[in-house]
């Protein structure tokens, strides 16, 4: 049975998911609980307002918005929780995703989104970054977040042939 | 007795009312009945929500939004109400509005805002436009649209002496 | 039959055409009667301006330019008609769209373009856009209105499996 | 006695803690325990890491890094630490921190930054994030973040003289 | 009695004239007859047109065209004439003039714009080009560019003093 | 017998040479003398001196340059000749021809560059430029243009049908 | 046998590695010894810290750092070595490269990194400058970078045909 | 009597010289022989050529180019010697030396400028580049940049009072 649901990651269309699919990965090897919606800000901003109050009772701990273009996604969700909100800007539109690095940074004081990097790298720092939220509360994650960490820092390659290599 | 409020302007702060006063005058220059409002997107939306139902009821046609930064307000209010919603962004940030205006301006479909320019210059643009759309039912507006026009096409001035004009 | 024209589209070459078809369905989709136009606003200035006075004396009641690069088109429709102009920008050249942006909704006080997102997404928006301004003054186009933001709202998905829809 | 330093507030210069005002003034205002250090990531690497470690060991649980320009410092705590690290870009050289927004925000897999806004808002709302963080664990810190979150709710101004308000 | 102009620069505002000085100095400086005009492309589109034919008529061989923002007048003057129109894109809103740069330069195919820098320093060579293309018909023009050429070739300061210079 | 050449076109490396086809065939559609060449501002400094003394002796009246990135070209070609100089900033880099637009532009005062859009759009109106630069002095050329624009401006397409054009 | 290695360079992933060919192939073309690593200054810096002390006792005499997104890692490698460092922004994300060159360029005052173009043009030009760096040292390398002068000196094309060409 | 210059500095105006102090001050600091001048490469480049041909026989081993706007100067330099060139965008439009910083980067495979920050900041690093680059070759340079190294690495201020601090 996987874990109860932790991390709640919600993106405003179906064309979105395939550039979080690295945020799932890294949250299974966390071994983090987590569930995604698709449920659009301005679109369904009732059916937002009514998944957030209920996934936060349901035990939800951090919030993960994905959007692009005017993304205005992770700035609703830390309108409507007091949870820690992270906010993974998209490559969308045409302007190669500052519009939406912008619209999700640019918060105004009282209602922080923690913004990571643009798409697919975000979406996976987005699954870090929860990691090390949680892991203030639970040792396990704090363990699992260590063990990431020193393998990857075992992994460095001096003096490769780098025609070989790449 | 001013006229009702046909356009209901709304910013998230009082700081943005100083760049939204050639958006009153030029309303009052049109004797379009208008309110002015400062509820912000991320901080009160409920209020927000609570206001914009309100408004329409009482006779509000038309919605401006003013915000900088990741400037929601335009968007969520378009996202509140199915009357039209024109969004001005602001500079109010250190990236000279560029921020505001991608936050504006790119939003997803199904939920427009139209746009003006950063700034005052917008602020009045807006005024203009609400007035545009008003006109297609009031011929005294479109009157008085018209009569603005003829009077801004009469300004031409061909021919000047620069030095002793700037 | 087709319902008489009341949004004229315009843009300025053919190979605009392409970006737009997402505003010429949606407008079909609203039953709201549009005609479109392939009309330079540099190359063709004289045959812009006839058309504009003739559709507007057709009936024609929302103008939508699009343009890409340095795109004037909505800027000048705006200085041809006292009619709601919006307009899209299309991402044409090598920058993005920025340009064209820029171009349509950085318009000086007395001239105001509604801007909406760069590319197809604006496009659908346009229509949005000159349905809602419409259905001011039509209820049978402010159902419909209100019909698709009902269907729209409706189409939230809490909890799916990201894995299997992506 | 002030609580004991729960977060590490960090960054290269002296001169960039006018713009940090707001941050320490917010971590009071929560009864949060904070300290200040003017370290260098690229001037002082070593006694960078070495108070990281120490501060890590006296109990700090959440670190905040702001710099400007090329903004390594948020992304050299997060390589440093497992801990929560939040990034504010600072608006210190000519391109309206676009640049150490770029720098902080986009980190590469594995080694998150939360970054918030660019200059004295994101100062802020680093703040509100770290309360947001520690508040999962802290019942007492939860209740100041609802306080907070409640009145900011309260401040809504529908329907005001725009002109006797700005 | 000054010389008949030969270039006629147009700007959109009164308020353009300030950064356009220096192209009137060295117009002068270069005897070349000129006239300037504060016609809006947008607001006077009929005037505009009006103007132009006249001019030419009169014997003005370049049009200069000076705006900010969406900087169309540049491009309208290239669409109503086949004289040779030198573009300058003025810092009039937020964006540091790159909006005027943009909708000055990116003319599509047919309808050239020789566009010169943002602002004064662009205002002063679009002069220089002026003088330039005139000269190629005008061999007292070419003395005179030649004599400028030279003298400012001349003023180069190898080895100085630079904390008395400054 | 091709006519002897007055336009000068110049390009620092083979693979620019693709996006300048248009230029090559506006300016023979145009019946131009024109003449191209691979000389680097900055790996033949001296071949370009040599090349452009000895392409004025010649008879070439105008210059075209045409660079990417840090698009030195045209500014060069300007500092060694009194002619007209064209510029044409291309896309060769990763930042969608933006470098090179800047690079191409800003020129300081007392050394302009007549800068067109960046790419093949901007390749044919450098043809359009110079042809009317060249007109000036030459009613054949001035002849051709104005037919090139009567039949442009003949080739609006009002009410079309979209889908069958696209 | 090589050339022990007088150039290190260095890249954060294995992806990097094609970028930075023109580079190795260039320092060959030198008959500069180099060696290549793959070490990421966020997620192995102790080991980072241990290459550069190390490569500088075994005789390293210049460092090139090349990285995507947010490039710290010519920074790092500044602060760890007092011998010079070349940066390479490399365009790993959506922005087209210009997170990395603003977080390569853009260093503080006392940790300067020589930052060539992004991608492959200043991957070979990292080489190249490197060459001459080298060269005030060693005559040999002095007159093989004379000799590359010379050779790209000779291979201007003035008046080919285009259409053959290109 | 001041050292031979080893360092030649060089920018196309007198109001540049302001942004270069830093630059000055660092070289005496360092105690390398330095020299400034004011030469244009667009305005004066046969001054140029000859400057820095005799400047190299002089004994310059390092030049220094700063420039604003379209930046060529670094890049010139660098096309007319073999010595290493250092280039300094200044922020001398209204771009925030963005124009400045493209124009200087991002130079062609061959002739490649080391490019230092926008500004005052990057004057202060041409300086330490400047002598990390003349350190390889004279070790009491190198002496003095490793003293100025140790200095600022002790200069960390841990756990201060930023309120008295700022």
């Amino acid at each position: 049975m996987p874990p109860p649901p932790q991390v709640a990651v919600v993106c405003g269309s179906r064309s979105d998911l395939a550039a979080l699919r690295g945020c799932f990965d890294q949250l299974d090897a966390y071994a983090i609980g987590w569930e995604a919606s698709v449920i659009s800000a301005h679109r369904q901003p009732a059916a937002l307002q009514a998944y957030v109050f209920e996934a936060e009772a349901r035990g939800v701990r951090v919030f993960v918005g994905a959007a692009g273009m005017a993304a205005h996604l992770p700035g609703v969700l830390a309108s409507l929780t007091a949870l820690p909100v992270v906010g993974i800007p998209l490559d969308a539109g045409s302007l190669g995703g500052a519009d939406a690095l912008f619209s999700t940074v640019q918060m105004p004081p009282g209602v922080p989104v923690a913004t990571v990097a643009i798409g697919p790298a975000g979406a996976r720092n987005a699954a870090h970054l929860a990691a090390r939220i949680l892991a203030l509360g639970d040792p396990a994650i704090a363990e699992r977040v260590a063990a990431f960490r020193s393998d990857q820092a075992s992994r460095a390659e001096p003096r490769i042939d780098p025609r070989a290599a790449s």
